[in-house]
């Protein structure tokens, strides 16, 4: 899967690689995102985004999350979690998530269909591994210490038990340390500030037999 | 249910009305959302929340809404949508929703959950008619518009379909406005910045039996 596969064949024209749009006619939400993410970067809050997942009893929960890049080469968004929170057990028993993405400076917000893979510290898989480390070691030493904080929305425990720095094995990922990683099924863009003709303007992107499809539609 | 019906009682003490916390020992969530709200006052997107709530294939979808006040005397939070959107078919299946609610000024955050009622142009109830047609007075004219565009979701309709001014029939609600009353069962309050001890402060209220409870856990 790449950036540039949509329904929407590109021109044939070699892409201007300063423009993020270029690699197509019609640009993908993909670099709909990232222009976002680059026209927000003063906000540090635009790489927060909201979660919903459904618990077994069927019931909507919703939380932020802090935006962790794409997984690279991919559409595959990366968060993180605890292996101790409810959302990976939320995740476990249905991999359904929809992500809301509201950007403050330019006005727009992403709705991201898709469906979570957890990759555990007990996950097979070699690549998958790779991919857990590598965040790991991409997070700042006070961003990792969370993972070393006692169990989760359980009675607040001393504050002694709140490590002050990393154990010495904190060069491997620990045992809590859970990557997400969030496959597009489908977007829904909003632009509240309109294009100069229509007062808002919404285009939705969807994939069929592995292509993106789009189409704009009233907001 | 009021104010101040939480499972800490307060001291007797005649409150002070100037301080929104005086009523109670342990403030309630609503104080401390009254109070978020006030302080992050200077950033309009502090009003804008984020819904998820649950299709009939049991999926979960989140979007942004713009928080429009506590009903009156209640703990039920007032937002409001159009008849035609997906997501008051989504609460007419399951009326069960999760609102996370991010401030970013003061880096906190809300979870609140609970059930919402849709008060739609054909509720029977009078006083929920009343309820409907005070928000509806309460928004501005351009804001009264969207209610008057074309179907959303469907392809983009022709320019000239968008109303540039409201009908003469505008001083009563149209037949697309609906208003949404959340009630909320449970909230979980995370704070980022912590309070000096704790590098981050969690506390949850949940009701049991009419009263709420309050509970400092772990983040």
């Amino acid at each position: 899967m790449t950036v540039c596969n949509t329904s929407a064949p590109h021109d044939g024209d070699k892409p201007d690689p300063k423009d993020p749009t270029a690699c197509q006619s019609t640009p993908s939400w993909l670099s709909l995102v990232q222009r976002a993410l680059h026209r927000n970067r003063s906000h540090p809050a635009s790489r927060y985004l909201q979660l919903a997942t459904v618990d077994a009893q069927g019931s909507p929960h919703n939380r932020t999350l802090v935006f962790r890049g794409f997984l690279p080469s991919t559409q595959q968004l990366r968060l993180a979690t605890d292996s101790r929170s409810e959302k990976l057990e939320q995740i476990q028993h249905s991999s359904q998530a929809e992500i809301c993405w509201y950007f403050t400076k330019t006005r727009e917000q992403f709705r991201i269909t898709g469906s979570i893979q957890p990759i555990t510290a007990n996950h097979p898989g070699r690549a998958e591994q790779a991919q857990r480390q590598q965040l790991w070691q991409e997070l700042s030493s006070s961003g990792k210490l969370l993972w070393y904080w006692p169990q989760p929305k359980t009675e607040q425990a001393d504050m002694s038990l709140y490590p002050q720095q990393l154990p010495d094995t904190a060069n491997q990922p620990p045992e809590t340390f859970v990557l997400l990683l969030l496959t597009p099924t489908a977007v829904d863009h909003l632009q509240l500030q309109g294009d100069g003709l229509y007062p808002q303007c919404r285009q939705l992107y969807w994939l069929k037999q592995g292509q993106w499809q789009t189409l704009k539609v009233n907001p």
